[in-house]
């Protein structure tokens, strides 16, 4: 039997890769590499819903001994090894936006970072296309919080509405609080950021976004649910349609192999970080126990899945691909 | 603080599919649903080489106390359970063949189902095409095994060859072992619909399949490794760029969420199961030393990631998916 060592894998890589390197050329390539990911959209019924995961990309975030409050950082770093992400100083953080067709309409879900945050996100409008979703079709934006990566994306680059046919419904407590001089005026260096962004996305489209209150159903079937601490009007949003749901959890959750691994560590996000961790457990513990459907915007693209008790957190169990609906 | 609870969200559930119902037709629908699924293909970038992992579906198979030997049924049906897997009585199986780009050819590593085993499988041509992947393209086609779901694709539902310019090259001893009259006599009744089913897709191109010792290297880059005990001829790939590799299990593992798990357990489909047992360890050790990027062949798709020691077994660590290459 051939015996496998890494080094005799790898004396053979490299013995491989510079013959290839000398056969092969563009001119003579079978077939020119493409260069480019496939379009990233994940669709899913529920009951006489449809659903549509579409990714916006991955923010590399630089990350220091501050970004987690409650966790040394070198445990930090050992869960961002755990999970093979690709940076030992940057977490990588996914973007998923959701549509549901509800029938009557489509309402969006959080909106992405707009192309304004990094060169590998930015993606959602070509994933919604790809997905034969026109942005004009948008009925509803409906967003968690005012954070950018959920906002940013209602405008484009050049400050013009993504979707223009959307009605726009924000949590009212965030619309209130991110408004709110007096909280400007106390905000730390950090979440001064967010407030002059949430200004810059609302100021001129304020009398035209509608502010909902949290427990609200903002459409047929999708019900707000309030969930603060991760800011202070952060909602989530449960999606039911017959007797199938699937809870939204926005930021309930970072990255769950650092954050639902670890309920108690805070991130840096988290404006009010005990109130963040009672919700977020408050969260993971019943869709565990109900062995809920979960939707997580900064879960590993398609983003859906189950969450399971493990140990002292809790894992996340990914959806197998499902080929047809 | 809205309470949460799942009578209420069942609740609430009913009235807004009720009202849903009620509210809604085609003719109304804002934008119809879509009722298919997104394609399926995933790039990533080993190296010089591009690979593209393509799904072919999921076959899920019925099973019962006889699937697995070494384990009680109760104890497979909760690994499965614990996966979240759609039936408690059949094994969603994906099948995900992977085609790596090495500039000068094209190499598809087995082929998947042809459309001959489920209404679910039977996609890698539409992914393939969707991914910009012409069949006519493909020079070479490596198997790892003689099981319908990795040769039943060389060709379509009407026996005419799905990949017209591709070279088919088999490992020696699984054409030796599957061609020999004298073993198709031994066989037992469930190997034996596998011997007639690989001489029905073998029979009338016999003479252009390249048979190929296990531990040579297939194509530039690409190295077969013996990994014997799942069929008797079983290889898996090395698939080398630079410095940088990935190992192509092949049927080393099946669902990872029970078999790396717990890699005692020997599924029905394993031929000689201490032997297949043997080498799962030996190879899953080996990457899990090494923290080397695998595919595995029946992984959820995009079917790439890294195995972790855990407990008794094996993780598996699925790639997040990366919007860049």
């Amino acid at each position: 039997m051939t015996t496998l060592s890494r080094r005799g894998l790898l004396a053979g890589a490299a013995l491989a890769g510079a013959g290839a390197a000398l056969r092969t050329s563009v001119a003579d390539a079978a077939a020119p590499p493409s260069g480019h990911q496939a379009p990233a959209f994940y669709r899913a019924r529920l009951g006489e819903f449809e659903l549509t995961a579409a990714h916006d990309g991955i923010w590399h975030r630089p990350i220091d001994a501050t970004f987690v409050r409650g966790a040394a950082f070198a445990d930090v770093q050992k869960a961002m090894a755990d999970a093979y992400m690709p940076y030992p100083d940057k977490l990588s953080i996914p973007f998923t936006p959701l549509v549901v067709n509800i029938g009557s309409k489509l309402v969006l879900l959080d909106t992405g970072s707009g192309g304004q945050m990094a060169d590998t996100a930015g993606f959602l409008p070509a994933n919604l296309a790809a997905a034969g979703i026109d942005a004009k079709a948008i009925d509803i934006i409906a967003v968690t919080h005012f954070h950018p990566d959920h906002i940013n994306g209602i405008k484009t680059k050049d400050d013009v509405l993504a979707f223009p046919n959307a009605e726009i419904m924000v949590p009212a407590p965030e619309l209130a609080f991110f408004m709110d001089d007096g909280n400007l005026s106390r905000a730390s260096d950090s979440v001064r950021g967010v407030f002059l962004n949430a200004r810059r996305v609302i100021k001129n489209i304020a009398k035209d976004v509608t502010p909902f209150e949290p427990g609200k159903e903002i459409a047929p079937g999708i019900t707000s649910i309030a969930a603060y601490g991760h800011t202070p009007g952060h909602v989530v949003y449960a999606v039911a349609s017959g007797d199938k749901s699937v809870l939204v959890l926005g930021d309930t959750t970072n990255r769950p192999e650092l954050f639902a691994r670890n309920p108690d560590w805070q991130p840096i996000f988290d404006m009010d970080g005990p109130r963040a961790v009672e919700n977020r457990k408050r969260l993971l513990d019943r869709v565990a126990a109900d062995r809920m459907l979960v939707h997580g915007f900064h879960f590993p693209f398609p983003a859906f899945g189950h969450i399971a008790k493990e140990g002292k957190g809790y894992a996340f169990v990914p959806v197998a691909w499902q080929p047809v609906l």
